[in-house]
């Protein structure tokens, strides 16, 4: 190792400079050289939640709490983890004591910014070893120019500090655009969107960098409780009423259709299973109308989904949208948290998900399609090296999304590489995806990706496996080629 | 690395200041220092199989083979696995030739503990690279004073050097007790036990310091062989008859009360299935009535023990005993050799689990309760990931439990805080539960312990993932102040 | 690490001494020190798919592309993989650009060894970070002695210098044969083979040397569609017809007999699962007469190849052969291009498998049984903690494989070493097993198991864990010892 820079004192955040690196001096200097080639490459962020309506307004952002804190499922399970424990965060029971607001009247959500600040800052410690403590750190040092390490004793100066840089122009969310470097940035809008925003967004000529991505749960899950209000709104934005099955196909055409005219160049699923069974057409209707009369059963609203996964795949191959898959995620864990808070307050878990039987129809079908792309997810790690890596390895249609969610994190990545490489090679990987809310952390998200990917590159050179050259191009074919090739423009 | 001693002869046993840290010279010589913060601190041993009556009576330890050998199920299956081939120890076909007595008659086992332990020993190049030996040489070394590499030829010396050490008064329980600097150890015991040896500790002043654990497992099985027994001995500790599945219940918490004035902090449950599915009262009823008349179905009696699991974490939330659950493991693989020897003789063998569907009952119902508390363990290395750190990382009751038993090892526990400190974080483990039989390694155990995650906090620190004060202080927090809070008195 | 040698021109092939060796410096140096324990030994390759003919016969190679390419599915997969996309090999839309043959006569394939050499080569960044990456450079550099590193502009070159190479004595099967150092090499033949091939090499004075396997896979699986033709050959093998339950276990026995004339030591049975329950002899029988008749049903299929994999342990214990059970492969993924090309073409994909209760019949009735023997292999990481090693730590009839096919790589086999040791020792390992297509690969793959080995062996002694000579002696076992021993002769 390096001689480490004197500790620092216990008020200050630092970013060490090789951070996420392998500690092993020979390999992180090799790291270092490698990483070099990529650490000022733009940023290509072609899966997030950022939504386009930020950009299109470019106002300030609000207060630190609602900045940093509220939104991010991440921050919000871990201080409600330790509610009632030793190590609770007074004042923290729940979710709405960070901010999140209830649907339940009775329930009242803390409101002043600062209060939510401050637990968040005394809750620091439980960061510890996380990667949302690795995004934080960049974003308040890097980003907001803040290297104070959160404390209940520092919460207050650094929330002032923090108001203080909101207001200024240079934190609007275009000029972070440009000075995060991001070149492509795609945005997750459902199926029924007028897509407005990124409309008003293109006649300003940011009609190459924003686009957005298709993505139709709602509208493929016929048991949830909206779906017939969802099916109502596509009918509403494809402009025909959708009362049968071939207008609900029709209508999904023509939306995939408006997105990919808006500059989209993927659609998004996130299903529980992921099974691609289709169905014959007579069953699919059948299920369909009696899904209308909200009469489905589960097995049929089961069994519809995947049938749509597969008509989804089918007309990728028509219009050239890469589908991208995120199954395996049990949402809202505990039924009464969602019925009052809603989703994506931090109780989805994964399971265990099973891919090689579930996409079999669809790669026998569509695998070897000259115009079919389909990027796999997973938060399942064993599936890594067992299936995922196998069907990536042979597949011409199939690329092995980035590690997602739970598992975009500095061991999880590096366990990902481990696990996919010697199967799949680098080039059926997506190269570097991510999954933000949080428009701050973009870039400590690529950051982390490209000093992990540095560092496993290294390894490989340092035991002889890679020559120095192979690996500082396959650094940045994983960093910017690859997910620019991997999403191309339509 | 630093230079490393010139090596031993092959007749020495030696403890490496450095074992089980990283080899690297720099993380080492940070884990170095963040080790010597935990090296001394107490040892809260709050879950393990040492009977109450060792400490009670005081008397010397038997021969060497009963305190090493005999009762420890890691190594008698190590020198069964080898039987009949080429590397087999001469005179070991099965685990009656290392003394384990069978149920028949017709079968013998050895009984002369100077043979057995000559076994051991010729075997000793089996135990290379596993945990057993990792502890079995801190047990001869530091505890017993024989830094002798164990061999067919060192054997008898060994042995004698043992026979005498043990008979000195240094060596007895509460002697060991003191220099092990135990603070506190938990004891597992049955729901029907008169816990008298406990009393007897309190009478003496040992009462803080010997805890019982109360575990239900027999009573909760209702189509193992002994339940109706098990139900009738139940009812006899309780004080009253139990013929009806209410008074069932009351004797259990009944019980339960005893175990909390004896000082009792948790429950603990060995389940095949992490199921908590509850019943309704005369379900439960009508399948406890069945049972009585020994005719529960199979699947009746694996509704009903999910059922308890339900119950158990009610009653918990009542009387604040902390839960741990230990589910996945299919005892006794080879039912001919229970048969003839019983259960723990090292043929229970780890199967996949499935903790996301399973627990959701309970953690819908409990999750955010106060005063409940669960701890969960596995044998599944997958779940740490994918199931148990994203639910502990939520729910307030949650704690994830120490890697256990086959994974109570040196690399096992190194990929458990790699596998979950990233969604977890530290403060959502139970910090470090040893699961000891063996007395003379609960030291051993806890060293390897607070090595390991010096090693992996260290690794944090090298990689500018953490500060050094901070890894310092988890350290501390993971050998003692978590198990201390996880396991509060009541 | 020790200082990097200058960085090789992009068209220079180098075989880093120290490859494939853990980076760390201490580490590096005691895994050398080690490997020079076993770098030299004797080459025991019990498994593998060599056939007897290349020896019997002992002709030159054929081309560059038909020795490297065409038959290597882990080439085939990766170059297929990238079909279409923008790291496309221009010319490669599938197996059959490779020279893989289709059974459609309206499919041609490429017949110009040539092109498919250059194909081959221009792909070669496709493989960075993969075993065949290394294999290939092991083969390139030190069997064929062409250190260029393959791509467009090579690719001529290297081609005619392997041409002139294999036209050379040295180059012969039985040279090269001799100069791998190979004491013994297992082919792997159907149940009806004549061993005329073994029984030829055998006359010659190599019966020693090139021993058969018994592998009956298309006789236990009765719904595949030439199982009638197997079970007519089986018949025609063993000297009498086939035609009732009894007579395909008595030709079974006797062909096994006619295996272990011939020096088989062992049997290999790739199953989908690894069930292993026993029928009723009249159940079985009527399977076996439905199937003749080819009207056994799916699940009558599956429970009759459980069933007979029960029956093969059961001759095991007669006859003394090893029995090799490699599950959970599902076979031709995608059934058209299987339809097409035919098997083994990389469309075969790893399936989640469950090895405690399949096992769990076998296990109890021949576990302990003296003659019997059964080597567990698997392509699903996920099992060589959680039941593998506890499976084979205790039964003494299990020993644990060398990891196989998709995990015979650097980072697969070192974390199985990490993931079965701690529970299973090393004793309860077969030492390293290939599974290799490729003749001229065989010492790259032991090369790198050895590398492999003594580079974890390293990390156990610079850990404190293991003293050196230990692991020296240990890792001869495992190159050597342990695979003579796992296979004995009959």
């Amino acid at each position: 190792m390096t001689a480490r820079p004197d500790p620092t004192g216990p008020r200050e955040l630092r970013l060490d400079p090789d951070r996420a690196f392998p500690a092993e001096p020979g390999v992180r200097s090799i790291a270092r050289e490698i990483h070099a080639a990529t650490a000022d490459l733009p940023i290509v962020a072609m899966h997030g939640h950022v939504e386009a309506s930020l950009l299109r307004r470019d106002e300030p952002f609000d207060d630190p709490a609602r900045l940093l804190v509220t939104p991010d499922h991440y921050l919000v399970r871990m201080l409600v983890s330790q509610a009632g424990g030793a190590r609770a965060v007074p004042g923290v029971t729940g979710p709405h004591d960070l901010g999140v607001r209830s649907s339940d009247p009775a329930v009242s959500h803390e409101t002043d910014p600062r209060e939510i600040w401050r637990r968040f800052c005394a809750g620091w410690p439980l960061f510890r070893g996380t990667p949302t403590r690795f995004w934080l750190e960049h974003t308040l040092v890097s980003v907001l120019d803040s290297p104070l390490r959160p404390s209940a004793e520092t919460a207050d100066e650094i929330y002032d500090h923090l108001v203080e840089r909101l207001a200024k122009p240079e934190m609007r969310p275009r000029a972070l655009f440009e000075r995060f470097g991001i070149e492509i940035l795609s945005t997750t809008d459902p199926a029924h969107a007028s897509l407005s925003e990124h409309k008003a967004l293109a006649a300003e000529g940011w009609g190459e960098r924003v686009v957005p991505t298709f993505r139709p749960d709602p509208l493929l899950h016929v048991d949830r409780p909206g779906w017939v209000e969802q099916v109502r709104l596509l009918g509403e934005a494809a402009g025909s009423p959708v009362d049968t099955y071939p207008q609900y196909l029709d209508a999904l055409r023509t939306q995939r259709a408006a997105f990919v005219a808006a500059g989209a160049r993927a659609t998004d699923h996130g299903h529980l299973r992921a099974d691609t069974t289709p169905l014959d057409d007579v069953t699919a209707g059948r299920i369909f109308d009696a899904a209308l009369r909200r009469s489905a059963t589960r097995a049929e609203a089961e069994a519809f989904s995947a049938h749509m996964l597969f008509q989804m795949a089918a007309m990728s191959c028509e219009d050239g949208l890469v589908m991208q898959l995120h199954p395996g995620v049990l949402r809202d864990h505990d039924r009464q948290v969602h019925d009052r808070l809603g989703p994506d307050v931090g109780y989805d878990i994964p399971t265990p998900t099973e891919y090689v039987h579930g996409l079999r129809p669809l790669l026998e079908a569509f695998g070897h399609h000259p115009r079919f792309r389909v990027v796999l997810f997973t938060v399942d790690e064993t599936v890594f090296s067992r299936e995922l890596a196998p069907l990536a390895g042979v597949y011409p249609a199939v690329r092995l999304g980035a590690p997602w969610w739970f598992l975009d994190s500095p061991d999880a990545m590096r366990r990902y590489r481990e696990a996919v490489t010697e199967t799949a090679g680098f080039y059926n990987t997506s190269g570097f995806v991510d999954d933000t809310r949080a428009y701050c952390s973009i870039p400590a998200r690529h950051d982390l990706a490209r000093r992990i990917d540095a560092g496993y590159l290294a390894r490989l050179v340092a035991e002889g496996r890679l020559e120095q050259d192979e690996a500082t191009e396959t650094a940045v074919d994983l960093a910017y080629r690859l997910p620019r090739e991997t999403y191309p423009a339509l």
